[in-house]
């Protein structure tokens, strides 16, 4: 059987815990994440296909096979849209058959092969007319960027569909990189990272060492001297990364970049490469990070800012930063099998990522902003710069499709192929990173097989429920993580009619019982969700006086269309003793939201002016008012609306 | 005798207060000002002339008039910095004559004539093999902004120094302008606004009415349908003048664009353009200006940003921006006599815009963040965008010039004309805008003068002798502005003997007394200066919690090498009752720094992360440590420091 896997670590000599494949999970029907799967496959995908469709994106690969005259259309990075899309729906084939979007992929799929090569180049800009310009600009033209989608669709659908039809044109462009680039050919990396991860994913599924050693020369590229791109930040070509200690510049480039070194590392146990990738973890979520897991915290650039300079309603927080995020945390617990990286992988999964999608599956943010105001100022309708971001600025309304439109098919191959960053295997081990209802096996290297089934109402309940359905007869450990939000979190284990007693659990940690599990025993995690208020760093000058709201792992917010004549910048938040959870108002699937009473500021101001005398007295209410709070990743479903994550807050 | 003056009123129909012109003012020498504008024209106008050399800026003019070989050297914009400079030093030779100054502006003029082409245009960049291309793109090529500077370098070398060799230049250039564009012509606007200004001016000093019509008919094209610009607010090109009303887009292009509007409505009546620059000017300084008067949120488009959005360390407020905020200052001023344009203005001048060039008048800021750390992120270091703007960023040291160095000649400029924006008249009154201890003579329309002394130590103190010289026999209205900040001021007037009546004076307006003034009169302003905290509109995120210390017109800062050992972000405010102005350390020129003691904040957070559950108790005193704040304008003159404007505060 296919493993559907986006990261296959089988084999792979230096990893921790090896993910178990999306092919070995399944959702229970309704759960959750399954609501938030269907959509994307339901009316995402068809979607993105007809705006692939109608924006020119097959045409220019049917363009680029000679079947059709004309000129290239749109951008010359749209390629990688139609990859990622591939790579997306593969993974949604494996998890629920469809005979019409299997025939959708296999027309893609053969656009794609009529478009390459003989020498197996691939890039429908670059083609007919600029064939003769190829390669001249690798900083800023993203052809490797996009074979690195490529790649990785490729082995999307192979280990999805069981097909090479994909695959063999993926090897056949791996294989032109391998000829052209490397120590006796040209020195460039790609401006953009991303073939970096797809060259080691390929040696993973081949099992041919070069692509490895291919992606490790482009990861070693960066930061020479002299520079191969330029030697700017935003590339993170400023000094050799195994050197960076600080997330700099793109943040989706910095991401992908650091997710593509500790792959490396994983395969050759290149301890120095692994602490690079980790000292800039710690940059880019100790110092640098939203509260929601996005990453990126400048306009300008699309990139991360200083320490602690993290503005909500100007916060970028890229949809792709956070899909980045993901594949970087990911890899990270993989190599390490540290509690810290899953935790920063649900934040930004339930949250950062998340809200990157509609309910409905089809309509996107490219920034996700911490704050935004139904009117924009004249000035944000219409930028200059940053011709994708531009259009998710303005009133934060959902868009369908963006002419730079890397993020909708980014989040569909996240989500579609996220089951595979839930459970994982050492030797002897069974991790459970993430709670989704359904059933897991998980094989272990040995060849033996642990079944769980896994019942809880997750993320809006913290009861989890696992129930041992098949496991050897050795010894095994079971990995539980205990998230960092958790304070007050046990287990207990039932088994043979004795219910057991509960065992205090440290939160950010894994707990890791050890017995022979024998089939019908239930380990019982209790994760206690009250309602609780996050502060910041002192630095964090934006959210000075502020506090987020959050339950479990969701990040919660106002909109302003809940809280009708009442000025959304005067409520506070209170003590969250009398917060309640209650279905949240028109949306749909079942979510929860906090209602309750929030203080409303005194007004004290006579003036409206910029700049007065200071009144230093602190906050204080004048009244109260009802408070509505919802999750983070469903704003903006509701049309337009206030939002905010970080409130005052009175103590009471 | 030429009046040197920026802006010339003195035939304007619908102007209520017309300038005094700079040649009627002389400040006391070694006072304020004086040291300041002295430090520019001894180290300051030597130094960018150096550049301008250095850099090719002056050999551009001599290829484009074939006395040399070879390619343009810089960016296609650069002929403004020389232009810019002329205009200062002509200013400066009106001050203070120096041989060598009058030579070397002599030979640039030269070189400038030299490379007019017959029909009038010039711009150094579209010469020789670029010929063929001018006016191609108006948006982005800056060629009419450059002839804008040209003009008003041409009228300021006129009005300085009696010499038409420049302005014969600048009338051919705009002559040239004015055959090309307009409603039988071209219809584009510059994307850079500036020549509106020019061009109004120019009308001003030759009487021809057809260069105020252009400058109308550039005005008026922005926001047409369909677009000349493409419509974008970062040109100000998202809808017609009239109908905007919120500061939108690059800041300096708005400030220039409105301070044209205002021109251009003072010499037509034009209520609705007046009303649209007000509408504008709302908008920027009641909503969207930094308290030192810095204008541009944004580094992103070097734009403003949306209302309230108002980062410290982000904070990009262009050096340019804040001189082109006392230009839309001034012209507002004198067409409404409103005081609160003169608050700004002075507020500007002091802080937004001086801080902008170091206390030895040769090294420059191009942003002016309010706060700053020595080691910038490296990221910061060397970003792609804004390649002007880059590189002002980092570590924040003054830079001696730019590549692209608009700013260094602008404040230039504007500080050697600074006291054309003093003092003004009107039918029967004399204005008295700012505070300059020196001697002014203000002729009145009907062809008498009013001569005043004017004795102060402003803005160290707030004690003015205005000592009457020479007076009209008939009665006179005296406007003295009582500025917004001077809670408790007020004013007697000694004649004969009679020490007079204190009157009290309402802050942020003008008190107008009005008799006939007899030589020897005294009038005595009193504008009690203590340190007080100044507090931001609460929707000011970046603020929240937060004081800026400010006496007199000045706003304060810290700079950590005043505080060594001690960590800058732990200071608060405590009530300014005991602050005491003392000379500032270590800086020249008889600064007045304020020392006292601030409160250490209780360090409480045992780990570093940068999210944690809230603590909800208000700050509170670990301890006490020496407070020592100097002047903004003067910061980053001793070297690395951390900066900062607005601390914590505590009640006390």
């Amino acid at each position: 059987m296919p493993s559907a896997a986006a990261l296959d670590l089988t084999n792979t000599p230096h990893a921790a815990v090896r993910p178990v494949p999306p092919a070995h999970v399944r959702l229970a029907p309704g759960s959750f994440w399954d609501q938030r799967l269907r959509a994307v496959q339901v009316n995402g995908l068809p979607s993105q296909l007809r705006h692939c469709q109608t924006t020119g994106r097959i045409r220019n690969f049917e363009r680029a096979a000679g079947q059709l005259q004309g000129e290239f259309e749109g951008y010359y990075f749209n390629d990688s849209d139609v990859y990622k899309w591939l790579e997306a729906a593969s993974y949604a084939l494996a998890r629920a058959p469809s005979a019409e979007l299997r025939q959708a992929v296999e027309r893609v799929v053969q656009a794609v092969r009529a478009a390459q090569d003989a020498d197996g180049y691939v890039n429908t800009y670059f083609s007919g007319p600029r064939a003769d310009q190829r390669y001249r600009n690798l900083r800023d033209e993203h052809e490797l960027y996009c074979m690195g989608h490529l790649v990785q669709a490729g082995i999307a659908h192979r280990r999805s569909l069981g097909s090479d039809e994909l695959f063999d044109v993926a090897v056949r462009a791996a294989d032109h990189v391998c000829a052209v680039f490397g120590p006796q050919g040209r020195p460039e990396p790609d401006g953009h990272p991303e073939i970096e991860m797809a060259l080691v994913e390929l040696a993973r599924e081949t099992g041919q060492r070069r692509y490895l050693d291919m992606a490790l020369f482009f990861v070693d590229q960066r930061g020479a001297d002299p520079p191969r791109l330029g030697g700017l930040g935003y590339h993170q070509d400023h000094r050799p990364v195994r050197q960076q200690t600080e997330a700099t510049g793109h943040a989706v480039r910095q991401a992908y970049l650091a997710a593509g070194m500790t792959d490396a590392a994983m395969e050759t146990g290149d301890a120095e490469l692994l602490a690079a990738s980790q000292s800039l973890w710690d940059s880019a979520y100790r110092r640098r990070a939203y509260v929601t897991g996005g990453l990126g915290s400048r306009y300008e650039g699309e990139s991360f800012g200083a320490d602690y300079e993290l503005p909500n309603r100007r916060a970028y927080a890229e949809t792709c930063a956070a899909v980045a995020g993901v594949l970087w945390n990911a890899r990270l617990l993989a190599a390490t099998g540290h509690a810290r990286y899953a935790d920063w992988l649900e934040t930004t999964l339930y949250n950062g990522a998340l809200a990157g999608v509609s309910l409905d599956g089809a309509a996107y943010f490219y920034a996700n902003p911490l704050a935004a105001d139904p009117r924009p100022a004249p000035g944000d309708q219409r930028g200059l710069h940053s011709s994708g971001a531009q259009q998710a600025v303005g009133a934060h309304a959902r868009q369908p499709w963006y002419a730079c439109a890397c993020c909708p098919p980014n989040i569909a191959r996240l989500l579609l192929s996220m089951t595979g960053y839930a459970y994982g295997t050492s030797s002897g081990g069974v991790w459970v990173h993430q709670f989704l209802p359904g059933e897991v096996e998980a094989c272990l290297p040995d060849g033996q097989a642990l079944r769980l089934q896994v019942e809880t109402d997750y993320p809006w309940d913290g009861t989890v429920r696992l129930t041992i359905q098949d496991a050897p007869a050795q010894p095994l450990t079971l990995h539980l993580r205990v998230p960092a939000w958790a304070a007050g979190a046990s287990y207990r284990i039932e088994r043979e009619g004795n219910a057991g007693r509960p065992v205090a659990a440290a939160a950010g940690a894994y707990v890791r019982p050890r017995r022979v599990w024998r089939p019908g025993t239930v380990v019982h995690v209790t994760l206690p969700m009250p309602a609780r208020l996050i502060g910041s760093h002192p630095r964090v000058q934006a959210n000075t006086g502020r506090a987020a709201l959050a339950r479990g792992p969701l990040i919660y917010c106002l909109e302003s269309l809940d809280h009708p004549g009442v000025d959304v910048d005067r409520l506070a938040l209170l003590p969250t003793e009398r917060l309640r959870p209650v279905p949240a108002p028109d949306l749909p699937g079942g979510l929860t939201a906090l209602t309750g009473t929030a203080a409303v500021l005194e007004q004290r101001r006579a003036s409206n002016d910029l700049y007065a005398p200071l009144d230093a007295r602190p906050p204080r209410a004048a009244g109260d008012a009802p408070l509505t709070a919802i999750p983070y990743f469903a704003w903006a479903n509701r049309g337009a609306s206030a939002m905010r994550v970080w409130l005052p807050y009175l103590a009471g």
